[in-house]
């Protein structure tokens, strides 16, 4: 479903996991693979220079933060976002599906779409399947996704299935807004053609998944599917269920999107049962609160035992933090409220999950992926050494 | 006044204007030069890398501040100012007086020294000019400075002169402390000797300038003397004044260092005095509150005109942010509260200073100073083109 210039070839596989190659118009991912979320044209605090240097390949961007600021008029105007911040890799934007559920303001659902009203100035907006279709269009990032219906993570049957099937019509729709788009208008040249990724709903039930599956393959040849409405309240165990269900029923040719999710802990299940795209703002968030990702669990960089720390974050990192500054440091930054502090843990938290996936890829093309995926969640379940 | 390893040497002169090299132990600083300012040892929100891509030799930190947090006694266990905070080259710590006689809450100062109360948690604290010595010695920097009596610009004689006169008596002390205080102490290894420079004070009243020259000089011999206030609430007539006094009557050998300031211009005006060093909180200050220096005047980056510039913040400048990114980009994070807008802001800004003390050293040494400083004064107080 794509102006084609996507391509995932599968280099090595163990059990269900796979190391593959994702090509698109604005260069390769290598898979399994994190992706930082710039929620606005920025991931929080670093620029493009710092995420090539923690080996970031993909990035996110979100369509329901850039309608509203600075507009996607703005960015379209200034020639798409990979040249409005300076990011020359590809870039995946979501839908705000997630966004506009997640407001705690009014927000009314039709087969039309959804109505909203916006964060910033309280006006009201509308989403439908068409529009968001023409906002992604206007970024121009690589891979652009679907307005979906989302639905918190425990949600019952019916509503369940009310949501993923509004979201396959929704779908259908988008689709065809994708289709007529003039790909070759004046003002996308030299950006390259995009793709559109189905999202699979259908909450932590397995027949609903199956079905919305076996819809979504039927609509189409797709160049990737994105697994949604997981990482949104439900137990663990239902995530992983899920994830195997998708597995099963989901193309294994194509790239698989796990959105939103997660933590180390979930990228390395996920990567278990068959997902090679990751996002999520942990790292960012976290590394603003002061929770340092290390191999041995998080690290709270505020603790006093940090106070006369001598040692980096993570003894066994190699991120530019962690060879250049102390925890001691790192916690005055915290304690004094210095900006450089947040920067510094985010450029290690993103590094952390980027060489996270490294090592998984790493590991599934040696063949020691079960081993090497067992012991690394013993290790950081067993918490850190501090 | 040091343990050695300083040296001045002057490399090219323009009327009162000279271009020099000042040696320390921890490196060459070409002068004039524009000091970043690492309050809390850090440039707020640049790491060490940063303020060498824009060209920075030496930075100042803060007695005051790192005395209250993290404490001199943390640093000194971490091996000192350069290591803690990843800077391997010179440091100048200020005495502290500025930032107690700053402080709104009360303050008392008598001839032993001033009790004041911490702006974080309302204890209450003595500096002596001895205990302030102290903390410098722990802290490590190359240059120190004593602790001085600042007054309001705009005092009167009498004022002035007390101040003054108790300035000269607490350098008296603090020198004596220096020269006690073990510079090969195991603590100190492998950080270097230290300087003390002496404050010139006498608000602006040249009489009062001169006979503390007269006095300063009578103490001994100086690796280098420090202004200071200035810039502190008189007119900028009366701070030219001074410094023209301040170039009479200090020994021409050794390295000026204005205190405190300042704006792009008065770092001109300066250089034209006979200053050598500058320090200033403006171009990282400014930076957070979305101010652009150019060489055609300030910018307020959140100006709605920029809305769709695409140009850089400054056409005829080569950092990092102006090479990357658009004023609309720039524009779009301080109006979305995005921490990277007031990080390339900040770069800019410092780069902008560094850039310009560059400018007046190669134009003393090419005999173009006096041409140069004209054009470039008119230029920038022309205002910017948008």
């Amino acid at each position: 479903m794509s102006g084609g210039g996507f391509r995932f070839e599968i280099t090595g596989t163990a059990g269900a996991a796979r190391a593959g190659v994702f090509t698109t118009p604005h260069g390769t991912v290598d898979t399994p693979a994190f992706m930082a979320v710039g929620t606005l044209a920025t991931v929080k605090s670093l620029d493009p220079r710092d995420l090539r240097e923690v080996g970031a390949q993909m990035i996110l961007a979100n369509t329901y933060h850039l309608h509203l600021r600075p507009g996607e008029d703005v960015i379209r105007e200034l020639g798409g976002l990979h040249r409005f911040m300076g990011w020359d890799g590809p870039i995946l934007t979501d839908s705000g599906g997630f966004q506009v559920f997640s407001l705690e303001t009014l927000r009314r659902v039709s087969e039309d779409g959804v109505e909203f009203r916006s964060h910033i100035d309280g006006s009201l907006r509308l989403f439908t399947p068409e529009s968001v279709i023409d906002v992604e269009r206007a970024l121009g990032a690589d891979v652009i996704m679907p307005l979906d219906h989302v639905i918190p993570g425990q949600a019952d049957e019916a509503l369940a299935r009310d949501a993923s099937e509004r979201s396959l019509r929704w779908l259908e729709r988008a689709r065809r807004a994708f289709e007529r788009a003039d790909d070759g208008a004046p003002d996308r040249a030299g950006r390259g053609p995009q793709t559109l990724f189905p999202i699979l709903q259908g909450g932590i039930h397995a027949s609903l998944r199956c079905e919305a599956a076996r819809a979504i393959v039927a609509m189409g040849d797709w160049d990737g599917y994105a697994i949604g409405g997981l990482s949104v309240g439900e137990a663990k165990p239902d995530m992983y269920a899920m994830l195997d269900v998708a597995n099963e029923a989901l193309p294994s040719t194509r790239p698989r999107y796990l959105m939103g999710v997660g933590f180390p802990e979930d990228l390395v299940e996920g990567v278990r049962r068959g997902v090679d795209l990751f996002d999520c703002v942990a790292p960012t968030r976290m590394g603003r609160t002061g929770t340092a990702f290390t191999s041995t669990g998080r690290v709270n960089v505020r603790n006093a035992s940090l106070k006369l720390d001598p040692r980096p974050l993570d003894e066994s990192c190699d991120c530019s933090t962690c060879k250049r500054f102390s925890r001691a440091y790192i916690r005055h930054l915290f304690v004094a409220s210095e900006s450089l502090g947040l920067r510094l843990l985010s450029l290690h938290n993103v590094h952390f999950m980027i060489s996270l996936m490294r090592d998984a890829r790493s590991a599934i093309a040696s063949g020691g992926f079960d081993a090497w995926s067992r012991d690394w969640l013993q290790r950081y379940h067993q918490g850190p050494d501090s």
